[in-house]
């Protein structure tokens, strides 16, 4: 074996213990999440932090650094794509922006998002932003510090990105954004002004969970979830997660008086877990075994949440099934009532709880408000005026106070900047991925009236799960679509879909 | 700080550390025995190996060899059951025992473990003792060769048992297993020719398994087991495990047909877990803080299985709970009848599924049969001939084939002798114990027929939980009752409850 190749397989086995602790880690935080006893806190915290501790000093420890600038200069890289050169290089960025932070930010850091958070919950509780002001603050500082420290092409929100959506910035966000709000908010505003809205009051009824567990898991098997490696659970804060390459946990919330939030959480959820499950095991916890992106995986969730499970079609095959389930609440229920009633648009003050349209407005206002917050243009103080102002302007709507309003998400408090467009992005790239299945599948409406799901389950497999980290998300869209982002496809689908549901 | 207290500080943040992979690895296995995906095997596989092999590391560094040997020699161990004495005392027995196998045998060993239980799997399906025969003579000489490296008295059984309950030898065995036995033959053939036998019909009805996890529930929690440190799950085959020092787990399995596997199996476990919750949260993962040996873990589930879970005045507090939730079953049948079903004694072939009574002679025959291999007095070609001739002395029937004989458990396949012995002792002490606590706390039927429990798990907590591993069984035993171990209070438990049950 030469050099080169035995430093390769020295860093394969780094990472892949480095993977396993993280897989250990996940489970802890999964069963924390679940089942485990209320007392157990404590303990599983020192668990969880001691395996962060040995990850962290793994993933920094200085032979990394010196066996990636050995292959980053070797053949290997020829093909940046290839999985030997993705790894390479995917590792090597990781590695170098990680030590362009010097270890005293990296501890504030944790210590300010540790004591943000808690901050948050108190102040959210009394509807005291005053409280928080000082908190977010020191967020605002120690992120720009490490923008600072890890270097920028225009703007430190460009740095900040970077961690979440490789290769995103500041200016293209502006231009694909404010082009969706532009043409999003008449929309809405439109809508709003139809003579004759649908109504969603049939899915406000009685929903017994366990009927809600069943059509739930049926739709997540259904859309192609594997449940030979994976699991469905119930949490307060539904999320998906994963401990091992074929071990992939969902988790959802039941409300038995309303039955979207568990079954489009379901899906939702599930839409990630076949992202994670169509991932190459053999490269499990490397770069060709991993997600492009936060906004890539959200595409993935969003797609089958929004673009399968809000489609007609998709409801011409499941819902007699359902409305059997349901008796009491969808006895007298129409298809084309349900199908309007799942699809209904109406501005409102909390993000988690907006339909799909108007979600994207949470986001926007979001992203310009942080921008602001990171280049300085907007001072802390100002914050909370400025997010009514925004509300008002984009949804026409008012908190009534900062609770519901500026204080309303867990993000900004434990100083994750950049974090909210991703779920904006996963819309639009959604959108875009949508059309170019239709384009090489044909009629997709015509196989979910049929409930087959498995063609477009692997055609996302093929074109995007399979690829993991080895190209970027734009690199990813101009392979599939020959396209660069634009809120095109996304603003086409919702105004192709929603004026007619309207009557317009 | 002098030298010797910071070599002290040393050792526990080593076995602190150690106790904390230990309880990731435990929440690993309880994952993969309640809702891991089938799939998720392999790599579960590899993160348990993973941290078994940082842990065995961790136990058998020189580095602690020194710490021991220089704190041994200290003025800390002037009493060698103080925290501090009991601490180095115990660990320096389990390091230097652990440092005289040598590392190939524990290699061999564990790869004996892994094919022994494989093979078995096969045989027992098969009902194929030759088929197996190969891998326990393999085991066999494995743990005899184990029993010479660390040394013993006067039979390397000895030195096997020591392993599971520090202190016990095959000679003391022989004697109070022995004379339980004489006892138990012509006990149990006594109640087999009452003219009035007890009918367990009444058990055998339809209990539908929400309501079982209902009352097992009730009744765990009654006895003191504590759910805000605890959950209790369903498995295949059931146990008790702990995540850590708040985190205990209790698992059972339903059968929709019988009421005394899930019920009494639940109170089995709680048992366990009331064991486990009783130990010093400030101690965790130190001798102070880990149980004393299996025997004594076993009398704790035994005594409140048995000894309160069999008794009328618990039957007297809980049955009409028991009878509404089981209407179908139960509504007709009285509290007598209903007591004298839990109690019915019928030998029979399979030891997991065995009375309070018959279990021991199950567990008899074993020791005398394991031993008898150890020692090399019997051949393993010869075992299956003298097991059904066992089962035929002691018991009165005889299997149909291996499968359900020779072949029925796994633990010699996983290379465990010495083992077995322990499912007696618990039984044994716990009737010292139940008797010990009668003369403290006055008439304990009293207090249960009261629905109060906490008494007697307060007094089990004070006298054995509390103690950890400070004293071996046998001085837990003298400390708590002033003797040695006897078959006499278990022998006058058992007939006192029995021959009025079968009107003898």
């Amino acid at each position: 074996m030469d050099a080169t190749e035995s430093t390769w397989n020295r860093l394969i086995e780094h990472e892949t213990e480095t993977a396993l602790l993280g897989s250990i880690q996940s489970l802890l935080a999964w069963d924390e999440r679940t089942g485990m006893p209320p007392k157990a806190a404590d303990h599983r915290a020192e668990q969880i932090s001691f395996l962060a501790g040995k990850i962290h000093a793994r993933r920094t420890s200085p032979e990394i650094g010196e066996w990636l600038d050995e292959l980053a200069t070797s053949s290997m890289v020829a093909d940046p794509h290839s999985d030997r050169g993705a790894t390479i290089v995917q590792l090597k960025r990781d590695y170098d922006k990680h030590r362009k932070i010097p270890q005293r930010l990296v501890e504030e850091l944790s210590r300010a998002e540790v004591l943000g958070q808690q901050a948050w919950v108190e102040a959210r509780k009394a509807s005291d932003y005053e409280r928080f002001q000082p908190y977010l603050e020191t967020n605002l500082r120690l992120r720009r510090e490490q923008a600072e420290a890890v270097g920028y092409g225009k703007s430190p929100y460009d740095a900040l990105i970077d961690d979440y959506e490789p290769g995103e910035t500041a200016d293209n966000l502006r231009r694909v954004l404010g082009g969706l709000r532009s043409a999003l908010v008449p929309l809405i505003s439109e809508l709003g002004e139809a003579p004759a809205p649908p109504s969603d009051a049939c899915l406000q009824g009685y929903f017994p969970v366990d009927r809600q567990q069943k059509i739930g898991k049926r739709a997540a098997k259904l859309i192609g979830f594997d449940f030979s490696r994976g699991r469905l659970d119930e949490t307060a804060h539904p999320f998906c997660t994963e401990a091992g390459p074929h071990d992939h946990r969902i988790l959802t919330r039941y409300n038995v008086n309303f039955f979207s939030q568990a079954f489009y959480g379901t899906l939702h959820e599930a839409g990630h877990g076949i992202y994670d499950q169509g991932l190459r095991p053999d490269q499990y916890g490397l770069p060709p075994g991993t997600f492009a992106s936060l906004g890539i995986h959200e595409s993935q969730s969003r797609l089958w949440e929004n673009m399968v499970g809000r489609s007609r079609a998709f409801w011409e095959f499941l819902f007699d099934e359902t409305r059997q389930l349901f008796p009491d609440s969808l006895s007298s229920v129409s298809l084309d009532h349900f199908h309007a009633a799942v699809n209904v648009v109406r501005p409102s003050l909390i993000r988690v709880e907006a339909d799909e349209a108007t979600y994207n407005l949470h986001i926007i206002l979001r992203f310009e408000l942080e921008e602001a917050l990171v280049t300085g243009a907007l001072a802390v103080a100002d914050l909370p005026d400025a997010w009514n102002a925004k509300y008002e302007e984009y949804l026409g709507v008012t908190p009534p106070d900062h609770g519901d309003g500026v204080l309303q998400d867990v993000h900004w408090s434990a100083a994750l900047f950049g974090y909210f467009p991703t779920y904006a992005l996963g819309n639009l790239y959604a959108a875009h991925f949508f059309q170019s299945a239709e384009q090489e599948l044909g009629d997709l409406s015509e196989q979910f009236r049929r409930g087959e799901f498995a063609p477009l389950r692997k055609w996302l497999t093929e074109n995007i799960h399979r690829h993991g980290r080895c190209y970027s998300p734009a690199q990813l869209l101009e392979r599939i679509s020959g396209e660069t982002l634009s809120h095109e496809p996304l603003l086409n689908y919702l105004q192709g879909k929603l004026r007619p549901l309207y009557g317009l």
